[in-house]
């Protein structure tokens, strides 16, 4: 009995792995189009009782939320939170049909494949290969797989309010997404930033009004325009006060990997189209930056005429989307708390913030034994040290899993187009990704 | 023979007033779509003609000008600037159909009575009824009458450059504008502002960047707000270097004219929505500030996500639309390039301007003998002081007529839907208008 053994049921298995994510990925399952929730939950249902598990599925006014246990009488615990919803598609733009999965030169293609199922798939054919040859997993297994990912988990907080014993009860939890980057490296994430969004409004005046008239009346665009320029200047310090109470010094190990993160300016440059780094950052100066400091961002703006020619109009209303990017110690409803305060003290209460929606940002340090248990089983499989990540870029509900230690690893590639038409996994990505599970396992 | 038997003769000739008007308002003369500009010059060719003009057709790359001069060796010449190009229509918001003139209440409705066809037609008959009775017409009479005005007259420069002795060989211009306020007085504008209209774009990186990466680029939406920011502070002071420069102090006969002017304030606040003016001012120093300072306004500003939901991005491009209003002293090129030099000044470069069009203010002095005709006809006539205002708060081309006392006077109301669905004037007021400029000529 070894891993060789184990990995070597996977390869023997591959056929069955793939039949199983093809019928999986032939569910269109979009939240935001109410579709295909039933059907994703019946076959969760039907594939995990095969394999053994204890199945439920928890109800809520979306998408039910499905759960999966196997109970091995160890101590230790390991969750996997995945999710069986996709982003809606657009046919069109696709070589192939989303939901009839096709291979091409080595590659799965179709939605949801790298966003999220293919994971699910990859993990349950992990610990089945494992139980073939070893006969026994040697901790307790456990899946939560939401059917809102893609709309941001709306009943995830309800199921894990009423879920409590099971969220928490666990040693590990390994979170959704990961995978490699453009040189093959596996990117590992040991945690995610918080994120408040933001939608704003200012109706000033009853009508338009003739620019003429501009002296009388204040123009909404100009009093968002102000409202917006006050929370931060062009250093990008922000401006609300306590925006940064709270925030822990960074460690000098944290200090250390961060200092040492490979960052891949060139790269990003060439991606965005742009020759130099936003205020001439580069090296340590941007990399503290990214990881350790919280952002305010304008998603969106609009007020007034917009279309050809002249319009010479005072615009009554005006409208903004914003989102701040929030790092450990920050909390959401604090965040706008201190904003709303802010413009008050300042003339802007007619600035409405008509909606907003957050959550905490979440990590694990590298030093937990457990990460370190995680980055060398990935050194292992993959044969490179795998890029750690203290903090993605993004944001993720992994703040309703107080006290977890919440890491992301996966079978994607920095070409995968989650979210995207032709959407892809490499089918030997999947297939390292079972070994990786299977030997994370093991250790 | 006396200004009464032309009161007399204008009250019998009003049914032929009304059909050359309504034969003139049947013909939909709309510059934006192209439409009527032959059959215009051809209907004013005609009337002018029948009534002894010398007329004149100027062709451009739009719409022609047509002109029209009665030379009566008089050493004095008085110009009428109108024109036969109306705002086009949304038929459903008719009450009737707006090219087929209709009298209702007293009033004539149409498309283009108020502005600026009953105006042509009024003179044309008060003139017509003076010689009827005297025999000739004491001053030369010229109508210059183009068909872009509602398009920006865009090609009045060019018609001004080429006839410059015929515009500029004049004592005194009528303009198109005026008109009764709500409670039926004579409104008298002695000038227009200027205006400066600016397009703005810019486009700071290659795509939309997910706001994780809000670190990395330069937001175009933040950038833009910052740039429109600094223009100027919230009490309305305008920050560009050197925007204040040549304009000159008021002299105390102006500052006693604005500080009695009727601004009607509670009006102001009834029709636009409001509780209070801008920034709480009122009575004299909200005045002064009306007639004496340039203003900077945004008209429409637009980036990134505008749908429902929320989208975290990083805008990659942002736009607007800015319009200032632009006093005596200033010029259009002068301020377009101050912005950019203190934009460039101040690390905004990437802000295009993309468009630019302006013109300068123009104002007649209320001292100025000719301006007193005016007004006192327009008392006499009325049986009221007449409103004067030193400039109107709109802006218009009377620029191109350097040198020349221009001022508006005209038959419309505070209800007449210039630009509107159920354009309107009434008939007893077009018929006064046309005393007016019976006792303007006499006198």
């Amino acid at each position: 009995m070894s891993l060789n053994e184990v990995y070597s049921v996977l390869l023997k298995k591959k056929k069955e792995s793939l039949d199983l994510l093809f019928e999986f990925l032939k569910i269109p399952s979009i939240a935001a189009q109410n579709l295909g929730e039933k059907a994703s939950t019946n076959f969760l249902e039907r594939i995990f009782g095969e394999a053994g598990f204890n199945c439920s599925t928890f109800e809520t006014n979306g998408f039910a939320v499905f759960t999966a246990e196997l109970n091995t009488d160890s101590d230790k615990t390991i969750t996997f939170y995945d999710h069986y919803d996709v982003q809606p598609v657009n046919n069109e733009l696709w070589e192939s049909p989303p939901f009839e999965p096709t291979i091409r030169d080595g590659k799965i293609f179709a939605r949801g494949v790298a966003d999220n199922k293919g994971e699910i798939i990859c993990r349950l054919q992990a610990i089945k290969a494992y139980r073939d040859v070893f006969g026994k997993i040697p901790v307790n297994i456990k899946f939560i797989l939401e059917g809102e990912e893609e709309i941001g988990s709306l009943n995830l907080g309800y199921f894990v309010e009423n879920n409590k014993e099971f969220v928490l009860g666990t040693d590990l939890c390994i979170w959704e997404f990961g995978g490699k980057d453009t040189e093959g490296i596996q990117n590992i994430y040991l945690g995610v930033k918080g994120c408040l969004y933001l939608e704003l409004k200012t109706d000033t005046i009853g009508i338009d009004v003739h620019s003429g008239r501009t002296q009388f009346v204040d123009n909404a665009a100009y009093e968002l325009t102000w409202a917006l320029a006050v929370l931060k200047d062009r250093n990008d310090k922000i401006l609300v006060p306590g925006f940064y109470d709270n925030i822990p010094e960074p460690t000098e190990e944290e200090l250390l990997i961060i200092d040492n993160f490979n960052l891949k300016e060139e790269e990003m440059k060439k991606t965005y189209g742009i020759d130099k780094i936003r205020l001439g950052l580069s090296g340590v100066e941007l990399k503290r930056k990214f990881f350790l400091e919280p952002t305010i961002n304008i998603c969106g703006v609009w007020s007034g005429y917009q279309g050809l020619g002249s319009k010479t109009i005072v615009p009554h209303e005006a409208f903004a989307k914003v989102d701040c990017r929030l790092v450990p110690g920050q909390n959401a409803k604090d965040i706008v708390e201190k904003i709303r305060k802010f413009w008050d003290n300042n003339g802007f209460s007619h600035i409405e913030i008509t909606e907003w929606d957050g959550y905490e940002a979440v990590k694990t340090l590298p030093t937990n034994p457990l990460a370190q248990a995680v980055i060398q089983t990935v050194l292992e499989v993959s044969g490179h040290d795998p890029i750690v990540w203290p903090l993605a870029g993004g944001s993720g509900p992994m703040y309703l899993f107080p006290g977890v230690p919440c890491i992301s690893i996966g079978t994607s590639n920095s070409q995968s187009n989650a979210h995207a038409p032709n959407e892809n996994i490499y089918i030997d990505d999947w297939i390292e990704g079972m070994k990786t599970i299977a030997t994370l396992i093991h250790e």
